[in-house]
This record gives structure tokens, C-alpha cells and sequence, in this order.
């Protein structure tokens, strides 16, 4: 089965795959519905794909004379994509079932079910290792002997281990071998009972790092809305939800921020039509069947309502900022959220360079986003060019706009005066100049356009996570120089304790607060490419190099040498686009694999055509490559071919197989 | 106008209000009617009231004339509450207009508005402190003279002085002077439209200070929903929306945490009826006029759905949750959110004392909630019974019921050891012994069940904040102590740095981690009613004490010296209730004004029969009372009449006039 990723932020996706009996798109909810007894239209409310149970329809005589006959669409009468489970919940429960893994999986098929699931062991959580390891070998044997088994079924394969990251890891990389079509995360509902989101965050992530980028993942039984967001950002795309009905049974309202029982409400609680046109007073006097259903409604149109939210985000590239904000739905879930960060490095690998939204800063956590961690690897890439450094406060964004000498002259006279760790040094013209700031920390001049370094905002009152994040951000870049000018607003805002004297601001000779558009090329090009590539695409002498800007913004465009283009900028994201002359330098100052994409001998006259370069050509990439990045195509020589922008991750492209990796960008010269 | 509060959080309320055409409940949205080109069928999607312009109506003959013959409601046919605005807006725009104050008060009560409004002079947002000044006398002046004119009209008295909030602290105590019927609070768009919530929060906070707490508040042209939770907390009651449909004429979708563009939606936002019947191209297709109707009824839905869960939020006691959660919409949001913590004084003032719900931890700023000041100032009644202390950290709660001197002592094998300020004091029996937990601090093990010290939860992961608060608490604390002993998963937890001992656990003599319930009682009859309350009722004797418990929670429930009664403990908050002797011998005990509310001799006999309490018939009261609290009722020579659950903070009943203050609770044996 094929999976498409349409869009991504952080490791959430927008996808589509086709079965039998339509498309699904991703994230998608799955209302569970009840072979015998449904009494909700799921499909009126939206549902493009259901979730019934194959066990029960197998132990009811009626259920599966007609199943058999007519099939499961019919028994159920829905006519789109519909997955059935194996009987493993029950399992689960009773401890022991009357099928046997090969005998689901032929009767799913003979069902016509859509998507089968193979019949696994639930190991619940905090059970002992040792239970959890003879569960797994027997999850994993099955689902091997599923695939083995099945003909034309769609098939789950699911990801057991308890909770035992380690083992969660090991059976995703096993049942993966076998090449499923999509894995579900199993045995997960004890840990959203009992509000363990920290372990479920752990339990998921250990999974999903076991399972490739190109299927879809399950999180088996995760149906209340407050969890789908954070879900989809660990990178699940599928959710099953009974919950809609059973909350309902219990009067029980589901919002994306928790849950309302109807004992309590004096007013309804969302925009849908249940609670535009009823009262709890209303529901109250109904009876209870009548309630369920028109509860069950609303649950449903909330919990749709919100998966239609969260692909809303993906698209803007606001995912975890979503996230953020439902994750304070309980404090348990906001240590989910926190636990997160111990997985900063997984998403980051997976997080598009650029995005269409601005970092909107909600609170400490958004200090753990992915962005703010690619930061501090590519700030690495950005070298001192002197012994002495200027660090200033932040201003209005892009910060050099705003920024100039004699602005901080005039702002220094309201302060009084700097702090310095040299008394003696007082001439700092020539200096390094940045800026600190929330939530990147220190930003050198020249890279101020650059996203997300304009495109963020943040509160001005720091909680004391961002007055730490910044001393801490501070204390590692300034051990680069052998003087440091630190601006008194940043000890005083950040609450900064630092080593220092103070200095008559008389006595000082500043560095001009501008950065001139030569030198901000090649911070750019640093910052972006690696340590030495802005010298290796414009090289020392500013003369040589002619700088076209937008009338308009007045931006940096287009980048020359004589005649030839080397880059240009793009404007909304400040990120520096090949030209011939650029693919060319950068690819012979960097050396194999570093901005590498390997394809094979059969498309190279493609690609030097300019045309798409897709996966499964693909041989090879360097790993840091992002979605959104530019890159060079190269064969197994490293002779360049062309170059363009990845449409994926590294990580993508090594796992996809039909998608497009490179949109390649066509010579201007034919290449020799 | 009178204006009943039927619930209260925080600042914010649930009130009632009648005028000739209606009663109002708030938190209310007004959306504005334009009086000549309305499209949109407020009242159908929900309006109880609506807003609209009493000087485009009296510019325009044929309007004029409509509505002096028929009546403002037959000309926007609309049959309930109508508001009128009086031009300010135009004033403010075009600098002069050609109506007077004393005309258009005039003229609204001829077009038979229900509630009108004088010729105020809005101000803007950080004008010279001189304009300000001159505005404001006009202002004021024309307030005074709008009061003076006016004959059956509910009238508005709007608090201006710009952004000088000593300005519109003193506008609000002048025209407070006059007793209209309602203050809303005029020229904050600007502010809004800038995003500057922190002076938002400045601005409305000090007018508030100057207003009564017995009439609504009106926060003008506030219509986007995500500012509504954080002014209601502040104590604003009544909301106007043009941005409804102004918004909807640039095709944007207001949501509670934000604004999406049309252009930018792949899929509908949320559960409305317009989000679930169309799609994103289903509006792009559409004409603007058919589009913009249908963009204007998500918007006024969203916002009148998010109204009601301001209301429902109220109800339970979860407000201030909501708001922290809105409050993430924005970074500049999230500014007003931790700006608010400058007031906190003031909303503690008027937060009731027990809840419905626990509280939820959703981030730093939930350490600024008026809870956790009470907490903090009630902490201060318990004094030291030992000069040795015992800090433990956290267990499940109630902590008594799973912390035990066993349990401790496992818990230490595990960690090894214990730190001390003072390595010679090992003999640790008999000391005081209290937990440190987040959000509280630290908590006394008597108070352990009392709310909300058992009802709350945090995060297991803790932020830089909640470290540092820790830290703060438990510094005050131990300077009360010669000794003091703490646990070693509290440094390591909270990353405290404490000059201390390490201790082999062997040669340490423990506390039991118990309290008696003669001592528990004694405990949190000192938090509750003050320090020495607790030998006050109950003396020195636990022998003389006879405490009966619940057979079924185990928990204390009625409290007797010999046959008669002191006092009980409610169940659901662990709140001491005052019986015969035991309010007998808190006034003995506590010096007036303490928790004495005084009353008027004439009610006199009313109160020792038991009858309720009246705020009109009461003088004084202590300024410490709060909603929900046990009060001591006397007359003016300070003699006990009876005694009761106070159902307002002391604040409101000096300023309602109507409403009831006290459930006095029946004599048992009537009083001599």
C-alpha cells in the first residue's frame, strides 16, 4: 500500500493512501462502530474510515452468515474504508479467544474488510520484562505468519513491548521487515487511563523510531481529542475512537481540552449544532438512549473538528504550538508534553527548515521545539572574525533594521553602562556583534532574516526557563572570544549573574551595529551550507561581487560574479537558492556526503535535465538534509548533476519509495 | 439596575440584569447592529443583547425618523436588550461631531434604547499624561451631567485615562460617584490592535479597582473571543462585536486561540454548522456577500460558544485554567496572562475560598493564581510546635494517607541519606514535619485535606519556575526553625543548592509522618480562622475532645466537647464548620474586626433566629472575608447573633446593596 506525505511539521504528516473502498486521508479519526449495534451515523458526521471488530462479527452466528455473504460493508452498512480489529482487545481481557492468528486473518479477508489486523499479544503496561519479552516473540511470530498469510488484505502490523522503550524499539524494527502496509501502537489505553503521558510519550516515540516514514501508524485506542494533537506530532496518523459513544453512555462531553460531564453544565460547551440547539437542561429531560446518541454526536463532531485542526496546523507549519496548547488540557498531559524534549533530536531530524508561520513562543516548552535546536547546531557553523564580541539586546525584528550605533549609544545613555569580562578593553570597533533573545538565544547579525530568526515572537516577561536558556546560551558562545561587551538590559532582563566591570560608557568605542550585505552573505551561507561556504560561493573581495536588492524591501535578491548567478535569496524565508555558479563551488568546497543526494546511473541524464528526482533513484543523502533544503544531486562519483530543493528529509528519502525527494532547479548553462 | 451575581471566580462572574426588554446574563457578547445595513440574524445564532449606534441612527433622517416613531427595536428588529453607543467612536475618528452630550442622552431615551451612553471622550493609548488629563475632566463632567439628564434610561459610565493607570483608577472612582448602572470601559481597541496586553491588563485592572463590584462591566470593542476569558477574569461582564463581521468581510475565521485567513484553510476549523456544511473551496467559490454571511455566523457562533464555556468555567471553579490556556493564543497574550500576576492581591481579594474543582497546574503562571497567595498568607497562622523540622517530599494525596515515618524510612534506603543545616542534630522525633509540593510549597500535614491543598495536580517534570518557587518557599519557611531536616529527592528533585550534611541514615532518629487528629484539627483551625484558633476551640486536652470520623472515608466529620457541639468538617473541602461552642468561643477568642460581618440593629432578631443576613443590613465587615468562608455575625457592641457560610468576599458586600451576604446557620440550642 502506498502512503503519501502531502505535508509535514515536526514529525506530523498530512498523508493519503487508497484501499479498496476509497482514500483515506491522515490524520483521520476512526469512529469504532458496533457490528450489532449502531445506532450513530459516523458517516453523516464525517467519517471517511471505521474501525469494527472481526471477532465479534466471527462469534455471532447471525453477524458472520451475513458478513460472509454480503460482506462487511454491507453488515455494517458503510460503504467507504473500513479496518477491522482481530479480537486481540479481547484477548486482552478474557485471557483466552476461539480463533486463531490464520484463521482471522483468512476470515478478515473473506469479509472483503478493507484493513485487517493480525492477531497479537496486548502486553499491558508495567508488567514484568520478562512477561513483556515472551508476549513480544509471539506479536512478532504472528505478524510475520499474518503477512505470510494474507492476499490481497491491507495489513496492520502491531507494536507491542509494554512499557520497555528498548522492546517497543525491537518489535517496530522486527514487524518492520516484514514490509506491513500500516503499524499500529497497541496496548496503550491503560497508559491514557491512568494519565501516564510521560510513558506513553516514551512508549510511542521508542515505536515510531522502529517504523519507517513511509506507512501509517495507529495509536490503537487513543480517542479522546485532548491526545490527538500531540499524537500526531510524535508522528501517528491514525486514531480509533469508541470513546465518542462510551463517554456519551456516561454523559460525558469531550472537548480538545478535557472533559465536561453533563450533571454539571449550565451552558453547552462548543459551537456544534448538539450545543447550538439544545440545553443540558434539555439532554437532562431526555431519556437516556435518545442523550447518548445526540452526545455521542457532539463528541464526534469535536473530536472531527479537531483532527481537521491539526491538518490545518500541519499546513501552516503551527503544529507544536497546537500541541503546546492542548497539552495544558491536565498537568499529566503537560508532562507528556515535557517529555517530549528528551526526543528533541527525533524531531528535528524530521522537521521542515522552513515553514510558513512564525515560532510563536507559548510558554517554556516551545524552548524544546525542534527549530530551536537546528538553531544551536547551525549557529556552530558561523566562526568568530575577532578576538572581541558585542552582545545587545533585542529590538523590533529583523533586529538590524532597528539596530545601528548610534541607537545603542542613545539607549546606553538611558543605562548608564555595559558590563565587559576585560576592563582593559575598551575599543571594541571591529567587534562581533549579537543579539540574545527568546527563543533562539544568541543571533549574529547577519543571519537576522533568516527563518525563524525574524519570523518569531515572544512574551517580553521571561519565566525563568528563558532567563536560564539564555545565561546558558550566552555562557557557551562567549567562551569563542577573549572579550565580551554585554549590554546592561540583557543582565537586567535575564537576571544575569556575570562576572564584570562596569565602564563609563564614555570610554568606550563601539562596533557600528550593521553588518554589510558581503558579509551577511556569508554568514548566511555559513550558517546554512557549513563552516566555510560563504567564503567558498563569494570568496574574500566584496568587489567582485554584485549584490542586486528588492526595490521594495530592500532585500538581498540576486547574487552575481561578472555575469554569473551564484544564488539568490529567497524573501519569505531569507535561505540563499542555488544558482550554477553557487551548486558548483558548494560542491567543490564541501566535501562527499555533505549536502549529497546519490542517484543512481539509470536517471542520471534526467537530472541533468533538470527533471524531479524521486526516491527510489535515490542511492544515498547526507543525513542532515531537511525538508525545504537545498541540496546538490550527484552520482555515485560525486560529479554533480544538478541541484535543487529536498521535498524531504533524509530520513524520508531513505524510507519512501514512490514519492519525489529533489525538485530539481534546471541548469541556466547547460552543464558540461 | 440591580445586577445579581450568581457564581464567581477569580475576578470574574455570572451575573443577571433586567431591563424594559429583557433580562441579561453575563458574561454576555453584544454583537453590533449596524441600524441601517444589518444582514446577519443575530438573535437567531443566540444575541440576548446586541449594540448599536444612536448617532448613525439620529445622522440619518429616515433612521432618525423610524426610530423616533417606532422605537429602536422595531427599527433593527430586534425584541430584547438593546445598547446604545453615543458617538464616541465617531468623535474619536473624525474629532468632532455634531451632537451634545445632554442631546444624544436625550435622544436615546426617545428612540427607547434600553441601556444608553454618554458623550465620553476616548482617549487613545499613549497620548501625553496632559491630554489624557484634559480628556478625562470632560469625561467625567459629561458622566455627571448624562446621570443629571437622564430619566428612565440604564445608563453607561465609561472609565477612560488612557494608558495612565492612575488616570483610570481616578475616572473610575469619580463617575463611580454618580451610581450608574454600568461602566464599561472605553478606548482599549488601539491597545488590542497592537497587541499590548500587558497594558491592557493595566488599564482595565485599575479601572476595576476604582469600580463597584455590584454593576457590570463593560470591555468596549473587545469582540475577539480569545481576549474574552482573560477579561472576564479580570472582572469585565460585557463584551461588543463588530469584528464579527468585520472579520468575515476579510474572510477570517476568529477562533478562541487565534485567526485563520480563509486563503490559508485547507480544511474548516472547528464544529459549527458553517464548518461542518462547507468547505474551504465551497467559500472561495462563493460571492463575497453569500461568503461573508456565512464566515460572520462561524464567527459570532465561536464566540458566543466560547461565552458559554467562560460561563461553564465559572461554574466549576476553572476559570483562571482557561485563561491560561487562551492566554498561549499570543506570545503578546501570554505578556497580559503574566502581566496579571502584578494583581494578584487583588483577585485573591475577591477569588472565593473553596471550589468546585481541583486545581490544575498548566504552566508557571498558574503559581501566580489567587490560590496560591492564600495559601502563602495562610501558612503564616500555623507556628512552629518544635525548633526541629522535617521537609518531605511529595506522595500521592492526601499526603497523611500514604506517608508514614515506614515509609519515609524505606523511601531513605533508597536515596542513601538526608541533609541537615546542623550535622550534631540527629534526634528528629517530635519535630513539625511538612511536604513540598508544587503548586503550594509547603503544606503542614494537618492541612493536607483542606482545600485546596488535597485537590490539586502538577506536572512530575518540573519548569525552572516551579524550581525556584520551591526553593523561595522553602527558605521563608525554615527560618522559622532551629533544625531542619530535608529530604534528599526534594534537593535532587528541585535542583536545590543547601548547605547541609549528608546523613547516614542509620543515626537518624525520625518524626513519625503522622498527625494526630486532635493535632490536624488544631492545625486547620489555626490556617482557617488564625493563629491560636485551634486551642481556642478545642484547648489543650485531646481528652476532652470527642471526634466522630466518617465510617466510609475515614476522614473527621463532627467534633464534640461532651455533648456539645464545636464544629464539623465539610467532606468535599475539609473546611471546619462552625457550630453553637465553637463560634461562641471563636468570638471570644478572635479581637473584632476579626471574621465578624456587623449588622444593622433592626435585623437583629432576624440573624439569632437564623435568617439570612442582607447586605443592606450590613455596617461592617472584616476585610478578610471571602466567598465561602465561616463568619461570625454581632451587632455593634460586638455581641454574637449567630454565625454563617459567607456568600460573598468582604469587598462585595460593602459594595452590593440587594443580594444576600451570609447563610446564617440555626442555633442548636438557642442562643441566651
Amino acid at each position: 500500500m502506498d502512503f503519501e506525505i502531502k505535508y509535514k511539521d515536526a514529525m506530523g504528516r498530512i498523508g493519503k493512501f487508497k484501499t479498496p473502498h476509497g482514500t483515506v486521508t491522515t490524520p483521520a479519526l476512526m469512529p469504532v462502530v458496533h457490528p450489532g449495534k449502531q445506532t450513530i451515523d459516523v458517516e453523516k458526521l464525517g467519517a471517511e474510515i471505521v474501525i469494527t471488530n472481526s471477532y465479534i462479527i466471527y462469534k455471532n452466528e447471525e453477524l458472520k452468515k451475513k458478513a460472509l455473504e454480503e460482506g462487511v460493508h454491507s453488515l455494517i452498512n458503510f460503504p467507504h474504508t473500513i479496518e477491522t480489529d482481530s479480537g486481540s482487545f479481547q484477548l486482552s481481557v478474557y485471557g483466552d479467544i476461539d480463533i486463531s492468528n490464520e484463521e482471522v486473518i483468512k476470515f478478515q479477508e473473506a469479509i472483503k474488510t478493507d484493513i485487517g489486523t493480525s492477531l497479537d499479544i496486548p502486553t499491558a503496561p508495567y508488567v514484568s520484562r520478562e512477561q513483556a519479552e515472551e508476549d513480544l516473540e509471539i506479536t512478532i511470530q504472528r505478524a510475520k505468519e499474518a503477512m505470510d498469510v494474507r492476499e490481497d488484505l491491507i495489513l496492520n502490523s502491531v507494536v507491542q513491548g509494554s512499557t520497555y522503550p528498548d522492546l517497543r524499539l525491537k518489535c517496530a524494527q522486527e514487524i518492520a521487515k516484514n514490509d506491513a502496509d500500516i503499524y499500529p501502537i497497541g496496548a496503550v489505553v491503560p497508559l491514557m487511563e491512568m494519565y501516564r503521558y510521560a510513558d506513553l510519550v516514551d512508549a510511542v516515540m521508542y515505536s515510531i523510531r522502529g517504523l519507517p516514514e513511509d506507512k501509517p501508524r495507529h495509536l490503537m485506542g487513543a480517542g479522546h481529542p485532548m491526545v490527538f494533537a500531540l499524537a500526531v506530532a510524535m508522528g501517528c496518523d491514525l486514531f480509533d475512537s469508541a470513546a465518542y459513544v462510551l463517554y456519551a453512555n456516561k454523559n460525558r462531553f469531550m472537548m480538545p481540552d478535557g472533559t465536561l460531564r453533563l450533571e454539571d453544565l449550565v451552558e453547552m460547551p462548543c459551537s456544534c449544532r448538539v450545543c447550538s440547539e439544545y440545553t443540558p437542561d434539555d439532554l437532562r429531560a431526555m431519556d437516556q438512549e435518545e442523550r447518548t446518541k445526540l452526545i455521542a454526536e457532539h463528541n464526534l463532531r469535536v473530536s472531527f473538528a479537531e483532527i481537521r485542526r491539526i491538518r490545518q496546523a500541519i499546513v501552516d507549519g503551527e503544529l507544536m504550538k497546537l500541541v503546546e496548547l492542548r497539552c495544558r488540557a491536565h498537568p499529566f498531559l503537560l508532562d507528556g508534553l515535557r517529555q517530549l524534549k528528551m526526543y528533541q533530536e527525533d524531531m528535528e531530524k524530521l522537521n521542515p527548515s522552513s515553514k510558513k508561520s512564525a515560532f510563536f513562543y507559548t510558554g517554556e516548552e516551545s524552548l524544546s521545539r525542534p527549530e530551536v535546536l537546528r538553531h544551536k547546531k547551525q549557529l556552530e557553523n558561523i566562526k568568530p572574525e575577532s578576538e572581541n564580541l558585542i552582545i545587545l539586546p533585542h529590538t523590533r525584528k529583523p533586529y538590524t533594521k532597528y539596530l545601528n550605533k548610534e541607537y545603542i549609544k542613545k539607549y546606553t545613555q538611558k543605562i548608564a553602562s555595559y558590563y565587559t569580562n576585560n576592563k582593559e578593553v575598551l575599543d571594541y570597533r571591529g567587534a562581533d556583534v549579537v543579539v540574545a533573545d527568546i527563543p533562539f538565544g544568541i543571533i549574529p547579525l547577519g543571519v537576522d532574516e533568516f527563518y525563524p530568526l525574524a519570523q518569531n515572537e515572544s512574551p517580553s516577561i521571561h519565566d525563568e526557563t528563558s532567563k536560564q536558556f539564555i545565561k546558558d546560551a550566552i555562557e557557551t558562545y562567549i567562551t569563542k572570544y577573549e572579550n565580551v561587551l554585554i549590554h546592561k538590559k540583557i543582565i537586567e532582563k535575564f537576571d544575569l549573574e556575570i562576572d564584570g566591570f562596569e565602564i563609563i560608557e564614555d570610554e568606550l568605542q563601539l562596533a557600528d551595529a550593521k553588518i554589510s550585505d558581503f558579509d551577511r552573505l556569508r554568514q548566511i551561507a555559513d550558517y546554512q551550507f557549513g563552516s566555510g561556504c560563504g567564503e567558498a560561493l563569494f570568496g574574500c573581495d566584496p568587489d567582485k561581487i554584485k549584490i542586486e536588492k528588492s526595490r521594495k524591501t530592500g532585500k538581498i535578491r540576486h547574487v552575481f560574479e561578472g555575469n554569473e548567478n551564484i544564488v539568490n535569496m529567497r524573501a519569505n524565508d531569507g535561505f540563499l537558492i542555488l544558482s550554477d555558479l553557487g551548486a558548483i563551488r558548494l560542491h567543490e568546497y564541501l566535501d562527499a556526503p555533505q549536502k549529497r543526494v546519490v542517484i543512481t546511473r539509470d536517471v542520471e541524464e534526467y537530472a541533468l535535465k533538470g527533471k524531479s528526482v524521486f526516491n527510489k533513484f535515490v542511492i544515498s543523502c547526507d543525513e542532515d538534509i531537511r525538508r525545504n533544503d537545498e541540496v546538490l544531486i550527484v552520482n555515485e562519483d560525486d560529479e554533480l548533476l544538478a541541484f535543487g530543493k529536498s521535498l524531504l528529509a533524509s530520513y524520508e528519502i531513505n524510507d519512501f519509495n514512490s514519492a519525489q525527494a529533489i525538485k530539481t532547479r534546471k541548469w541556466k548553462n547547460k552543464k558540461q
